[in-house]
């Protein structure tokens, strides 16, 4: 098809097209004429996937790509893909004495992570820092709790991860990690909302 | 104490000091020459909170200033203050259609949410759009499953609201909410990786 029928098909406008083929997120197209491509499903697919990631769930366009490039890899074993991921779409790292707490934490718990994925230890590392930071330090026991529910919610996850095409099982890790975050925290608020009625009955207190 | 002491014990610059004063972040001191003020705990204990929202919790100047506003409105009731908190740091509403669907969920499950707090439906409205975009749409029993989990973990965070103040109650819930966020992402994370071990092998699978 045309690049005007793509567009139209995928909802996406002519010059988001071509932009998106300049900054190497969708695939050049076959060329038919000097000035003019053919695109197939396979441009439709990746436009969804780019909207996907660059809307919902808030990529910039250069991680967005970072993250194509590991899909778009094979070869990549799993475990490395998980950690790709992480890199591309993780904070900076912080510095190495917060490294250090986090780390003793993931000991404590039995989680044996990526050693060289230092940027998700690292977010693990920042977030303690800011709890401490503004005077809302958590207790090992709660740190605990938090742990061992959310290592519940990873592990159905992980358990959902199709394992019959390499293709597959990348596409599933990379977008479920990043697609399904802003699904658990609006969770968590509007539990938050639930169970406070829960709690302090129906009525708004004064 | 003088802004330059202030800015020792803080360990944040004059210019910033400075730079939150005009802002409104932090409250003026009391005046003691015409170009001299006087700063005492209260300022240090607002820069530490102001350090916490705009660093890792990721909020802007301007949703710190509301979530300031309504840390010192002591007169909040504590369910407005959790919707407050919600507008100020959530994302803008999706349109009417998704907001259905996600509010077909929240009766599906039973939770009673603030009808007014439409922001975090439509948070949770836009995720869902988000995952549907990217065609890795969740069946109704993973999605039950995580509410049931992410419930657990809001549950026994309201359980652990501070009652015997408002203005405690306030403080925890306007931290609570914004910087625990990132530590559930990077224990999901980590989480992801210590269960793909588990399930996979302690090996790399090409």
């Amino acid at each position: 098809m045309r690049i005007s029928q793509l567009s139209a098909q995928s909802g996406v406008p002519v010059g988001t097209i071509k932009y998106y083929l300049r900054e190497g997120l969708l695939h050049d197209g076959t060329l038919t004429a000097a000035t003019q491509a053919s695109y197939d499903e396979s441009h439709l697919e990746r436009l969804s996937l780019i909207r996907a990631l660059v809307g919902p769930a808030g990529l910039s366009i250069s991680a967005t790509r970072k993250v194509f490039e590991t899909l778009d890899d094979r070869g990549t074993p799993l475990f490395e893909l998980l950690g790709q991921v992480h890199h591309t779409t993780g904070p900076p790292i912080s510095d190495e004495q917060d490294l250090r707490a986090a780390q003793a934490l993931l000991d404590r718990w039995g989680w044996r992570c990526e050693t060289d994925d230092l940027p998700t230890v690292g977010a693990l590392a920042r977030a303690l820092d800011g709890l401490a930071a503004a005077g809302f330090e958590l207790t090992p026991e709660q740190l605990d709790d938090y742990a061992a529910r959310v290592l519940g919610i990873a592990t159905e996850e992980v358990d959902r991860i199709p394992v019959d095409s390499p293709e597959a099982a990348a596409r599933y890790v990379a977008l479920g990690t990043v697609l399904v975050e802003p699904l658990i925290l609006a969770l968590r608020r509007l539990g938050h909302q639930h169970a406070s009625r829960e709690r302090f009955g129906g009525t708004t207190p004064s």
